[in-house]
């Protein structure tokens, strides 16, 4: 191996004559952008910890990369002395990172099988990497941007390297990054299923269906202030399953029912039986962090009064119109139909006023512009029992929710031209930052 | 039955000569005062709703009565035409109280049957009962006020009718008026056997030990702010038997084998296994409401950082010091042993500062008086570790926590001399409110 640092800038080789040869070669790049995630039927407690590999399946919606996405550019050079990875304009020690490691060594297999058996293929998995990532969103929001983020790193490696196998064989190298990145892997709705082997082969992510099925299906991320430090998911789940005594009760006779439903109604458009079923596994997944020992609250009071104030939309319009779903921290995502949304929104900004001022990152300009979506606009609130339900409520200190995202289900990772790269010539980021 | 109102005034017997003789006549009058207790081992969900048969045993700490307790006098007089009861100096509907008339039903029952084996016996069970009832803690503050009440009415009707049953024999009529009330009829750490029978005659409340037994055991009360509604915990419990898939789980195979443990560190004095099968049963049962469908959401962010603190204040000691648990309300129980009590206390007034202005009622005078307690003063903080943690931890808004009470393990109910009654002469409340 014969890998260089053009960052040293003392080697022989960097001359005007190399350069310019350099120039003239093909970059081996790819650039692609990937989704989060938000899971209905939830993924918590490994039954692996170095594979990942779950304790039980889940099902999640896949939200669309035009409000919450990673982008990831990739490039391979025979030139890069070291893997080096930036995330947000930060360098990242590669090294440390044992997950990080074993996905690009996963992937580099998997181009290595390729090259063997065709000798003309360039030597890629043998050169040095350089892995520029960036979010839209902040990363201390809690938004899932390891699901995204390995998502994206998955299938930027599977482009720059050819790779023959389709999303879902791919979704297992990601789900050794993280493991509910393997489910942002695929568009519209998705199943990761636990499977039963030891070397997780059988455990991936496979489309339950896809994003045009079900277009009046949208969703409103809330974004929650908080004040405390969380545990991370990692540390909680192993928590779980070795300390709480209604975890295993959950996996073997809870989940296994749920994910049949919950399937079924997907399939059958079935909001009332998805709704319901969301909003119960999420409160079981809570209930199981509460039961762990010492006991996990990821949900904090405005969480619960989100809740609240979902039943109570519910019974007001006396059907079921709203779910509610939390992951490992306070932030909610509700589910509603299209419909249904404009008459939701209003309720939530009576109940929860905006902020005064904005925090200092500018990811969203305006946290409550849904209105200008013109699927809500021209709307109100007709319904007498949701305005009356908006007063009774009363309101909640401004700012508790601080970012409203609508968005909606979307599509699976995407390739993105070359211009998208966030690399520059030297494969430096385009937008570092100290 | 000859009931006649005195309060009409209009009956021909209210006379001058009727009433000198009344005056002569011995008052059948009995006042006692209950406590509240706090259950280590949680009660949650019914097996028989009209009985108040539980679905599981319970283990609870009979908490002193000179910090909180229910005085009650029972007075029976063949003048009242009805059954009367004030509480806290307001008239209630006996009628509208199903449980509070199955509870006077059954005691006069007791009584008839004594009057039938006595021709000398006073037929109490056939005259008019006024019951005047007086907390010395908020009703609203959610401190199991109807457990001490009806125990402080069982314990008082007992001593009325002068029936020979022992306080474990009227815990079952106490356990019809609320099921936490029949732990309330004795003292030290008490257990009420769920039982098996289909007549209740088999779930009552036992002493596992007596307030003497573990004298270093003592408590604090956190009266934590909250502005939520609460689900009552009779609607409560009932929505998470018919709702929660974890319930049964926890009936079946976690509750029998955390009774018999409790006991046995009861009986031990063994701190570190009391305190933490508290903890964990605590949390399971928020667990199962979280998991009951709406979710039901007890405790609130400051009993979260309540919670955290006391695992914390344990870290940073070295070993379990301190325990938590919870009722139906987001006020915090703290148990410790007297020599821990004085860093306890300094940790959780540095960390939630007393309210800058006290609320309108007067229970308490200073609610952070613990200080002025003789078990207390003159002890300090010496352990670096705890100082150290309360300036990490920082501090919480002032007045989250509302009141701090410094109690211990406390007796049964106490029968109390006639100075002490709640009826003026009339037989009406001498403290009565508008």
């Amino acid at each position: 191996m014969d890998r260089v640092s053009k960052e040293a800038g003392h080697d022989a080789r960097d001359t005007p004559a190399h350069q310019a040869a350099a120039d003239e070669a093909p970059l081996h790049e790819a650039t692609v952008s990937a989704p989060v995630n938000i899971a209905v039927i939830k993924y918590w407690g490994k039954r692996d910890s170095k594979l990942i590999l779950p304790t039980n399946s889940s099902l999640s919606v896949t939200l669309s990369q035009d409000h919450l996405r990673t982008r990831t550019t990739v490039r391979a050079a025979a030139e890069f002395s070291s893997d080096r990875l930036w995330l947000n304009g930060v360098e990242e020690d590669v090294a440390a990172s044992a997950r990080l490691c074993n996905v690009i060594a996963t992937a580099r297999q998997l181009r290595a099988a390729m090259e063997q058996a065709d000798s003309t293929a360039p030597r890629l998995s043998t050169w040095g990497l350089h892995v520029c990532s960036e979010n839209n969103f902040p990363t201390a929001a809690g938004l899932a941007s390891s699901a995204s983020g390995y998502a994206a790193l998955v299938s930027a490696l599977g482009a720059l390297f050819e790779l023959p196998q389709s999303a879902t064989e791919l979704s297992r190298v990601a789900r050794v990054g993280s493991g509910s990145a393997c489910r942002s892997m695929l568009g519209g709705f998705v199943a990761w299923q636990a499977g039963t082997m030891d070397d997780g082969s059988d455990s991936l992510a496979e489309q339950v269906a896809a994003r045009a099925h079900w277009p009046q299906l949208q969703a409103l991320v809330l974004v929650v202030s908080d004040r405390k430090k969380t545990v991370s998911s990692t540390a909680g789940m192993q928590t779980t399953v070795s300390t709480s005594p209604l975890f295993a009760e959950r996996v073997r006779s809870v989940v296994p029912h749920r994910m049949a439903a919950m399937r079924a109604a997907i399939v059958a458009r079935d909001f009332a039986t998805f709704a319901t079923l969301a909003m119960q596994d999420s409160n079981q997944f809570h209930a199981v962090c509460q039961d762990t020992f010492p006991p996990i609250a990821y949900m904090n009071d405005t969480s619960h009064a989100i809740t609240s104030l979902v039943h109570a939309f519910n019974a007001a319009v006396g059907r079921v119109a709203a779910a509610y779903t939390y992951d490992a921290g306070p932030n909610a995502v509700l589910f509603v139909l299209r419909d249904d949304m404009r008459a939701l929104v209003q309720l939530l900004t009576r109940c929860f006023p905006r902020p005064a001022a904005m925090s200092a990152d500018a990811f969203y300009a305006d946290p409550f512009a849904v209105f200008a979506s013109p699927d809500l606009a021209g709307r109100d609130i007709d319904d007498p029992a949701v305005t009356a339900l908006a007063d009774s409520v009363g309101s909640f200190a401004a700012g508790s929710v601080r970012r409203i995202i609508h968005t909606e289900v979307g599509d699976g990772p995407r390739v993105l031209p070359s211009s998208e790269s966030l690399l520059n010539h030297a494969g430096m980021p385009k937008h570092a930052r100290e």
